[in-house]
């Protein structure tokens, strides 16, 4: 089950990035909660690149179509298929380049695993462009937590060398994460790591970054033990997203230089409840959720699309030859990410919180 | 499905740490296999604690049992199911503490799951005990991978503030790792490491650590696009071994500040076959191998039980206490979790591999 | 999972009779294999109500669009979207009457199940035309099992009291079953069923039917012991039809009433070849095929909407009612069925086949 | 995943006819409830064969055998795995006839799907005996439903030609089932079946038959749509006991060739409830239940093992050979179905509930 995920709020994929259109079915959305096409399409507006010299040059318009499951506004409790529409599609330059296969890409590992017969253009079912499923089914699962006032939060906190410099409370994150093209809730980190794009971006380069995600409100006691942990079913879906190199969550991979007597978060009790004074469990005990914030970090890798010139191959004639990308292509795609983490972490928490029904 | 994992080569895990075993059913080893009872047991061995101060003085001889699918030493194709009893049990310790939450557990958290039905004796079904079932099931995944050639490799190489001090050729980890009791393949840092540990099992404390693991001889082209691909299944499983923080696969969260060209890997042409410069991708693009040793880290955060005084809370009584928590526990979980991370992943590789045919 | 089936041949259904459209994702259909819209458009019209007086005024023309996953006329190995658009709707009647439960049909437990969000135009996500997207991904399916000279064959084998009069060979069920509205490989019966639908029809009435299905061609070995075995996954899926109220393999209910030496197989060695002398078993034994064809056969209840006037309740008022009920529908579904169960047959074993690589 | 079932309320399956053990791993039992070793041995106790002229002379004292899960008398939500030993084995006919494919059984398919290592010895894996393991799963399921007041209610209603000779009430089924060894609730009919079997067993021969199953007390709107259907789950359930042919719900077959007017069932208002004035549907509309009986029909073909002889084949030698059937076989196998059909609904119908909730 490659392009499907979850057991009862569950998405199907489909679609691809110079194809006809990016879809999503989506099943388990509760029978009528409202579907807004504003909110979703506020969501997909979010991922779309824009117009400054962070991001490609593609003009993608998005609008979003819903094909099945919403009668007069409220969801029917029919699978929900939501798409957009792939415009502004160039595959001139693929057409081209079809045989040689672009460095840091699934081109080679597409092209053994469908014996070649993988739609290459702009990467296909590979591309980052079907991350835009994942936000319109993104939008309906944070519908669906706002109900019981969970809510996701992610924002960068790396971009190349440059980290966020301090600190960064909740309310921040909900003001300023999309009032900056790198979605960062530090304004002047933010400039800093618009700076280090830019510079990457002039010498032909690409950088990678850090996203880190909170889901603030977890009722204690979500998850599943063993193998259907918190983590697990989290960086499951995380890895599906192009370009994650690794997850942490809570202190990490800190924590294997911490101690124990550091490590171990303690509790204590106000007005009867159960309380966490620190949390570097990042809110999860045993694969459960504790009721503190959930949080984790995800490493991108940088951009593999690049315009210096590269060692590569060309596999029609089995040489090795220089290659020097084109496609329109972000010199960092943590900024664009950032949407589509919080977007997947909602699907997930939406899941665990109707598995927990 | 909370205690079963995979799809062909499927496995599912019963017991509990303080119960009357911890077992296993696998099914999808292939009938015919052979199924060798001392292959499984000295993947067991591996996992014991032994008698240095190193380990927990709980003394496991963890004698696996075959109970069905297997005849005259090969296997019928029916399911597999092993056990090893739980013997030098002692549970007083947890009699007495029912409703206190040691820090850093699963108490909290399974007793908000079950409802205060969990069994709390030595974590129960959440104890790490329920590793030696990954171990066992792992024994055959490995024997299913040898078949093709394929072979899994994993050790330490950190324990607390101490990293392995030198590159590491798979030839050491088969020779040295299990030649100490930390697993490292550097004779040097694993006796700087041991210190680590020593040092802090004297100060009641704890420390976490780093397990890296290989997939050697791997094929191109296994693994599954999207949601199924290599790094989404084999997170999806190692966050289920308990105390695990991180995972990230190949240059992993430092390509967070690398420039694509240099994390891009480049390939070349040898002798008509496809070879990789260098690795920095862990051997996966798009979710798929290519070719090269599939790599990856994980997090291990220190034992969460300590002698050290820890403030925590009685949920009977609703207050706070002071904890000197008592039963027997590794000061580091490290070194035995190198066997498991190591069989986990055969499990994994041997699913993608029978789903690959 | 509920509108989702299969495990490597995969099917996501989506879409509702009055609205926008009836869809199917496919995963699994092997890269490089064609997929030929005509085909797939043969599948459809087959399924289409004729202009004949057995079947429903309603026009559907249900032109297939392809969407995703197809690249110059091959499958790319990523998801295959198709859907029909829905014409010709008439949802006048059913907003008349949303809250009065017509007998026989799903409005009652819809209502229930969705707490009266349900699409209730033409019974919604609950209408027989679901099943068109059944018969486009079985097109594909039909298409993998052609590879392997695999072939599904379905035909009516009873119309209300009437059944087929004679023994049916596969020639006559390929040659003459789309020459007849009823679907039924022998042209007397054919005419004497037809006059049974008729007859129903200008009494205000409807009738049911059988359908026989057989798989020629199949490999012995396929499919899986105890749960997944062949019958459990057909039946799992035909029941899915709506209408389905029973289904039997080989001699089926009959065997009921068999002694052991009548019902039991035997086989027999013919040039090397293991051979059944009968199939009482249906092709399966133990849940896996034995080389000779698989049989079953579905039973379907009469259409449940009539003109005739029935007892009801109305849901708003709570109070029951007399109703006449309107909206075009066939005076018998069975026709229209003997394609889906074909195509739904092919699905299943188009998967089947695949485990088994 | 073959020999597990369910999504939530999940079963494992594991052992075989002469091994050392069947057994059944149970996942989603409530954390807290009572798990009774008397009342599963109270179910296993009613498909063991009685010891009068209609069962098999092996003797099976079948006393379970709790491994997991449950502590102090209650489930603690760890799975819980139960075993029954297997003794007074005799395989050496079995020794003999290794090569020898018996006619009926699984013998031919089970060497071709595991190409020769399949456990041969009473059947192996693919042995009746294997429906242990679902006695003792249902009989926690039915503890679970007995939460909510749900019964499930299975009984003989044909043996042979033998039919039952009258309505059959509930209560008749509660007090009468377990009082004659054919296990039907017309005494009259029970003395006639009993006869049909002593008949065929004289003749070295053997009989099939059909039992009804009932679920009383169901809520209204368990099940889900399309795929997961009632009568999808239930179905792919009971296909999965040996020697099922066929399964109908509510009217079944004989729906064929009733009219729409007579099949449709219709409901009235009493006392503010929805009340069904007849269950021709068997509890089921689209796939939901509507709040009356869930009832279904399952038909069994005669014994495959017979004392007279017949013609098979032996695999070594590829002739064909007469073979007279030894092993200790009961002439028909529907008495001891019954409790194993009344105990898969409850854990179809558990499942049900539990996604439910």
């Amino acid at each position: 089950m490659t392009f499907s995920f979850g057991q009862i709020f569950r998405i199907q994929l489909f679609g691809e990035s110079h194809g006809e259109c990016v879809g999503v079915v989506v099943e388990g959305y509760p029978p009528g909660l409202d579907v807004t096409k504003e909110e979703i399409q506020m969501e997909l507006d979010r991922r779309r690149p824009g117009n400054s010299k962070l991001a490609s040059s593609r003009r993608e318009l998005d609008r979003v179509r819903i094909h099945s499951g919403v009668l007069e506004g409220k969801a029917t409790g029919a699978p929900i298929t939501m798409t957009i529409a792939n415009r502004d599609v160039d595959s001139s330059w693929y057409n081209m380049t079809k045989h040689i296969m672009r460095p840091g890409h699934a081109d080679y590992t597409a092209r053994v695993k469908y014996k070649g017969h993988n739609d290459h253009r702009g990467g296909g079912t590979f591309s980052g462009r079907m991350t835009a499923g994942l936000v319109m089914a993104g939008s309906l699962a944070k519908r669906v937590l706002r109900e019981e006032k969970i809510e996701v939060l992610a924002h960068t906190v790396q971009i190349g060398e440059v980290g966020v410099s301090s600190e960064i409370r909740n309310e921040w994150i909900r003001k300023r994460v999309y009032s900056n093209p790198v979605r960062c809730a530090n304004m002047n980190s933010a400039s800093e790591m618009g700076r280090e794009i830019v510079k990457a971006s002039q010498d032909g380069d690409s950088v990678g970054g850090i996203v880190e995600c909170r889901v603030a409100g977890v009722p204690e006691g979500l998850g599943e033990p063993f193998f259907d942990s918190i983590e697990s079913v989290i960086s499951h879906a995380m890895f599906s997203i192009p370009g994650v190199k690794g997850i942490e969550f809570g202190s990490g991979f800190d924590s294997a230089s911490m101690k124990g007597s550091e490590h171990n978060d303690s509790a204590k009790i106000v007005n009867g409840e159960v309380v966490w004074i620190k949390n570097d469990a990042g809110g999860i005990l045993g694969g459960i959720t504790n009721g503190a914030e959930v949080t984790f970090k995800i490493a991108f890798k940088p951009t593999p699309t690049i315009s210096k010139p590269q060692n590569t191959i060309d596999m029609q004639q089995m040489r090795e030859i220089k290659l020097r990308a084109k496609g329109r292509h972000d010199p960092c795609i943590v900024p664009r990410a950032v949407p589509v983490v919080e977007c997947l972490a909602a699907i997930v928490m939406a899941d665990f919180l109707q598995r927990a029904k």
